[in-house]
C-alpha cells in the first residue's frame, strides 16, 4: 500500500469513528436535523429583531444570542454527510450540490458566521442596544453569505 | 375600574408587550418553532449518547450540551400561547392540553429540566465521562418527566 493511500485509509477510519460517535443518523434524519437546528435559529434571530424593532428585553436578547452562538458551534458540518445533498426531512432539503463539492467555499462562510455568532452573544450579554443592532446586521450577512451560495430558492 | 381590573389589565398589556418583544408568531409558526427546538435538543442528546456508548470526544460532549443548555435556557414557554395546544407545526402538535392549565405542574417539571440542562454543560466542560453519564441519565429523566405528563403518546 502506498503512502498516500495509507493516509487516506487512515482519514477515512478517522472520519468514520468521528461520525459514529456523532450518530449521524439515516440521511433523512440529518436532513431533519439540519432543518430543525437553522429554523431554530430564524426563530431566535426574529426574536432579536422584534426586540430592536420593538421594546429591548435584554434576558430575551441574551437567551435568543445564546441558542444561536450554541448552534453556531455544534459542528453541524457533520450532518452533511455524501447522500444528503437530496431527500426528505420535515421538508425536501435545499441544500445544493456546491455544499459538498466546494469545501472551501463552505469553511470560507463557516468562519465569519461562527464568529460574528460568537460576537453577538457578547455583545448581547453586554447589552448596548446600538451595539446589539449593529451585530445583528452583520450576523444576517453572515447568513444570507451561505444562503446565497448554498441554499436553492423555495 | 376596581384594583383587580387594574391589575389584570396591566398583567396583560405586559405580557402583550413581552409577546410582541418576543415575535411569537402565528400559531403554526409556535409549534413550528418548538418542535424545531425539541428535536435540536434530541438530536443533542443523541449525540452525547453516542459518545457514551462509543469513542468519547471531550468537543462534541460539549457542543451538544451547550445546545441543550442554550435551549433549556431560552424562554421557550413564550411559544405555548393559547390557541396552540391544536394545530400543525411540521407535524400535529402532541401537547396535552394539561400543559396550558396546570401552569404550577409545568414549573415543577422545567425547573429540573433547566437545572439538569445547566449541570449537564458543566459537566461536559469538566470532561468526566462518569459524571458526564450519570449526568446525562438525570437530564433524560427530567425530559421524560415532562413527555410523561404533557405529552400525548404518538
Amino acid at each position: 500500500m502506498k503512502l498516500k493511500n495509507v493516509v487516506i485509509a487512515a482519514l477515512v477510519a478517522a472520519l468514520s469513528t468521528a461520525a459514529l460517535a456523532q450518530s449521524i443518523g439515516k440521511p433523512e434524519d440529518q436532513i431533519r436535523w439540519r432543518q430543525s437546528a437553522y429554523l431554530t435559529m430564524a426563530w431566535n434571530m426574529g426574536r432579536i429583531k422584534a426586540n430592536i424593532d420593538g421594546t429591548y428585553n435584554k434576558d430575551q436578547v441574551i437567551q435568543a444570542a445564546n441558542v444561536i452562538q450554541a448552534i453556531a458551534n455544534s459542528g453541524m458540518g457533520i450532518l452533511f454527510q455524501p447522500g444528503t445533498d437530496k431527500g426528505k426531512g420535515w421538508k425536501e432539503t435545499r441544500v445544493k450540490g456546491e455544499m459538498f463539492s466546494d469545501r472551501e467555499g463552505v469553511g470560507k462562510v463557516a468562519k465569519p458566521y461562527m464568529e460574528a455568532a460568537n460576537e453577538m452573544a457578547r455583545v448581547a450579554a453586554a447589552g448596548d442596544l446600538g451595539a446589539i443592532k449593529t451585530q445583528f446586521g452583520k450576523l444576517g450577512e453572515t447568513c444570507k453569505g451561505c444562503h446565497d451560495k448554498f441554499r436553492k430558492d423555495e
